[in-house]
């Protein structure tokens, strides 16, 4: 049975040492003292590593079961609700007003790392609630989110997001679902959606949809698409629960992995919906939390990899195994633990180095959002939107890969369910897909964000870097040598390919697109390298200054020097491969596949 | 539900275009004329794509039931396997002697690729019954051919290869499986064996153990170990079952994948074995079948690719889902087929010239097994001996990471179990992992096969791919530039990894196994590059001749540039790693990860 050890020393080295998040401005930051954030992830911690993660297995084992329209969770999953809504957690960062803690949103990750880590097909009960919440409030009329955010907040009632139809997911001007008006301000919703997670279950005393479907007679295609509330049961004008709504659950889906999450078919027939925001800007509104939930998705795909990771980690040092190369490294002991070894240490270090840059990344990408949504920053938003497809699609592949890795270090145990390494990687897998495949958000980085607002955030993303180079170079030959100048050379790197991209896209934009994958993968390369040079020097002041636990900055210095010698080269081949075009990718007939 | 298309054609082209089969010395291949062959492979087509592979998703939904010490296959088995017993597919590359058809290795090969993309768990209960008899027909007295070799080269009895112990894996050593003397020439065995794949089932009359054991009082660790013929029932002299025998089945396996194999906990208390080979070189003679065995499970990650990539193309042809960039393609339809985007040109790029540089790479390392065998070429023996990991390794490794790309063409519907993507991840996962992790193979080739005979096979195939390209350029500045010029430089670069190692492996070996794993995928990029560079070098000759079906081979030159362009180049990065060394790989006290 796998364990989890909650990363809370690292998680307040990067919100303290690195991001120093008291001395930021933004609004609720000041608070964030390292006694406070330290009690916050330590009583998260305890929850996740106690209560959720022992669930997990359970979860995959049992699944969900559908039983005359109702949906049953597996065996303890009601419990462990109680005590997350017990602890505030759902609220951390929703509004005071609504039963929320008014959190930033950067502790919300950062505790909501822990929560996926131990068990992710739980959390997205929740987390889908939270996205679900967060569109109410920025789109919603008052007397909506008077009537459905606090129990939203407590999660009293949960909530979906519903865009996916059988035959449209990433085109969802496809859709079929239709909206009539019904004359009082509310609309008949009929259709089926499909791939609802947490759309049906047994842990809620109410589900609130969101539902996406077009106006009868409105705009053609994705612009007549529209947002819309649907609860399972109405919800009376004093707050009491009313009639069941015309919404059911037409199947649950069986799926690779999260077991434990109900993914549902969900068919609307004629169920009252109420418009949320404005009618044919659905998109919008559904965008509003679907930047948000990218970056949530980015993190679970660091969370499974670091789980994973440290179930590796634990094996590689009991498992006894053959010999060190160099000799004997426990000779009385019949064989030496497979983490002598050079290729067991290389792929525990790709997962070390992988899971702790990517912590920073989500971090400081958690840190700009606060800042955009506090403190109104345009260059923060700009900045973490453009980022936002690399945080998802870079962090859920390579999440995916470091899983892949860690089961690998267990033999053929970890081919076996039992052991749980096999969970890890099938759960893992659908962060690849899901809000928006990462193909998309490949196309979304190169064929949009890249040149927004004339590309001046991708020109900001470049100047920091350079900026963070010239401000700390010359002091340190060995830093210099083992962070800088490979930071430099990716970031030189990445901006050849954005210029590839300007001088080939505009003839045809096949030859950005078919880069676009590679760019991405470069980005996110680049960020964790930028992370990595900054904890590094973090961590080498923290050394000079005598300050904390000199091993554990010791220990971040060799990993972060690890990461710039063997994965930050994988900018080059992205280069090349780049660089080759779109002739190669785009020259065969469809026949000819 | 998924379907297979035999790619019967494909494999003629590798067999006659490229190998050249019927001009090869190697005895028996003077037989394989195009339309011989092509019969072999058009009827064992059929029988793959109608047969078995239907039958994929029901073992993998229904796996394999253990009730009272029975085994029961999934529906459907029992009767399929009858049909390939009847065919004669069994006994294609064995004796005629013993009932087989003779046939070359490489003959085998090609069909059991198409066994093992249509099934894969169902081909295995074949595939380790003809390890089994490779081992007996390779160590066995006469009198054991005979007793056992007739029954299982037909399949009427299977058999198994039993090495795992619940501590131990690659460290065979450590085994505690004892084997007592019992004066009558045979032994008592007595222990626990686990991951045995088809260890017990209802296909077949009897069960043909070879179990490793340690003699009691024989020397210690490794060189204790000998290898024993223990059938499930006792085989009295007139070849009738006897008594059945000590081994019992303890409990299946719940795996990832591979639901319909079943793979058992062996329980041997007082089993009667016979010594198979000579006392105390079990590991000998289990490594006999082992090289072979690697092959056929590097052709198994080709195959769960193949086939994992054809229904990858079907969906991308029949997903309506946005527009091409470049203006609407099918502008009469709602939206345009997938297969116009180029990032998923990119992705079905990846798997097609994966999987054609890999059939033609393990045909030509299947013709090389015969060489050896049939014509006792110590040439091709050594080369093929240092190719092995890298045909086991790197096949299985690129063609897991090749069934994910096909899986994420699906979106939402590759991670829902019914539409079968999953299962070829899944399934595809465990040849990472059997017949020795990927680890161990890096760690055969990087410290064992390099410096074999001097590091004479190596040089070979240097010289080899020295030669074609001299041999070849000059002629077509256009075949020059997007084949031979990027062989050359991949080729260098793998000399200067082999250079690195010598540097610097002997002042501290963990400079060349912390590379390891970076040298089998380089080494792998570069035969399948030599494999792409022939077979552009075979396209285009057929074009020039004017003969055959010059789409195909138009095509083919395509796929053939694409590989060049966009693959090969990852040997750059290869190198980058290894030549950082062993510093960064190994700085960590075993505390701090």
């Amino acid at each position: 049975m796998p364990s989890y050890t909650p990363p809370t020393k690292d998680l307040q080295f990067v919100l303290h040492d690195v991001l120093k998040v008291t001395e930021s401005k933004t609004p609720g930051y000041e608070e964030l003292e390292p006694d406070f954030t330290a009690a916050i992830l330590d009583e998260a911690g305890k929850l996740t590593s106690a209560v959720l993660a022992p669930l997990n297995a359970v979860g995959d084992r049992e699944g969900c079961r559908l039983e005359n329209g109702v949906v049953y969770t597996p065996k303890g999953f009601k419990e462990a609700f109680e005590k997350v809504k017990e602890g505030g957690w759902t609220g951390l960062d929703m509004p005071e007003q609504y039963g929320g803690q008014n959190m930033p949103y950067v502790i919300g990750t950062a505790v909501g790392e822990m929560f996926s880590a131990a068990n992710q097909a739980f959390t997205m009960y929740q987390g889908l609630t939270h996205g679900a919440a967060s569109a109410i409030l920025a789109h919603g009329t008052d007397a909506q989110k008077d009537t459905y955010l606090p129990n939203m907040v407590s999660c009293e009632w949960t909530g979906t997001m519903n865009l996916t139809e059988p035959h449209c997911g990433t085109d969802l001007g496809l859709m079929r679902t239709k909206a009539a008006p019904q004359g009082d301000g509310s609309f008949k919703i009929t259709g089926q959606k499909i791939f609802i997670s947490s759309g049906e279950h047994d842990m809620a005393d109410n589900i609130i949809h969101l539902v996406l479907a077009k106006i009868e007679g409105g705009p053609e295609g994705i612009k007549g698409v529209s947002l819309f509330i649907v609860p399972k049961f109405m919800v009376n004008e004093d707050g009491s629960l009313g009639e069941r709504n015309g919404v059911t659950v037409g199947s649950i889906e069986e799926k690779m992995g999260i077991h434990g999450n109900s993914t549902c078919v969900m068919n609307y027939d004629g169920a009252t919906g109420y418009l949320l925001g404005e009618e044919h800007k659905g998109m919008r509104a559904m965008f509003t939390m679907m930047n948000e939930a990218r970056v949530g998705v980015g993190m679970q795909g660091l969370a499974q990899a670091d789980v994973a990771y440290q179930n590796a980690v634990i094996y590689a040092n009991d498992r006894l195994q053959g010999r060190a190369v160099t000799g004997a490294a426990y000779p009385d002991k019949p064989a030496d633990p497979l983490i002598v070894h050079p290729d067991i240490r290389r792929s525990l270090m790709d997962q070390k180095s992988f899971a702790e840059g990517a912590r920073a990344f989500i971090l400081w990408g958690a840190s700009m959002i606060d800042a955009a949504h506090r403190a109104d920053d345009k260059d923060a938003d700009g900045l973490v939107s453009l980022l936002t497809p690399v945080i998802k699609g870079f962090l859920t592949d390579q999440g995916y890969d470091m899983t892949v890795k860690a089961q690998q270090i267990y033999g053929g145990h970890g081919y076996i369910e039992e052991w749980g390494m096999s969970q890890f990687t099938r759960d893992a897998r659908i962060a690849m897909i899901y809000e928006g495949a990462n193909g998309v958000q490949a196309l979304d980085l190169v064929g949009r964000k890249l040149a927004q607002d004339g590309g001046k955030h991708v020109m900001a993303f470049f100047d920091m870097v350079k900026n963070f180079i010239k401000d700390n170079a010359g002091e340190d030959t060995e830093f210099d040598t083992a962070f800088l100048d490979p930071l430099k050379a990716a970031s030189k790197d990445l901006q050849s390919a954005g210029m590839y991209f300007m001088q080939n896209g505009m003839k045809n934009p096949n030859h950005a697109l078919a880069g676009s994958n590679d760019f991405m993968h470069m980005f996110g390369h680049v960020c964790l390298g930028l992370m990595w040079a900054k904890m590094g020097l973090a961590a080498k002041n923290a050394l000079a200054a005598g300050t904390g636990d000199a091993q554990f900055y010791k220990t971040k210095l060799a990993t972060g020097r690890y990461y710039m010698a063997r994965q930050l080269p994988a900018t080059a081949l992205h280069l090349t491969r780049i660089q080759s075009g779109a002739d190669t990718v785009m020259a065969l007939a469809e026949a000819d596949f």
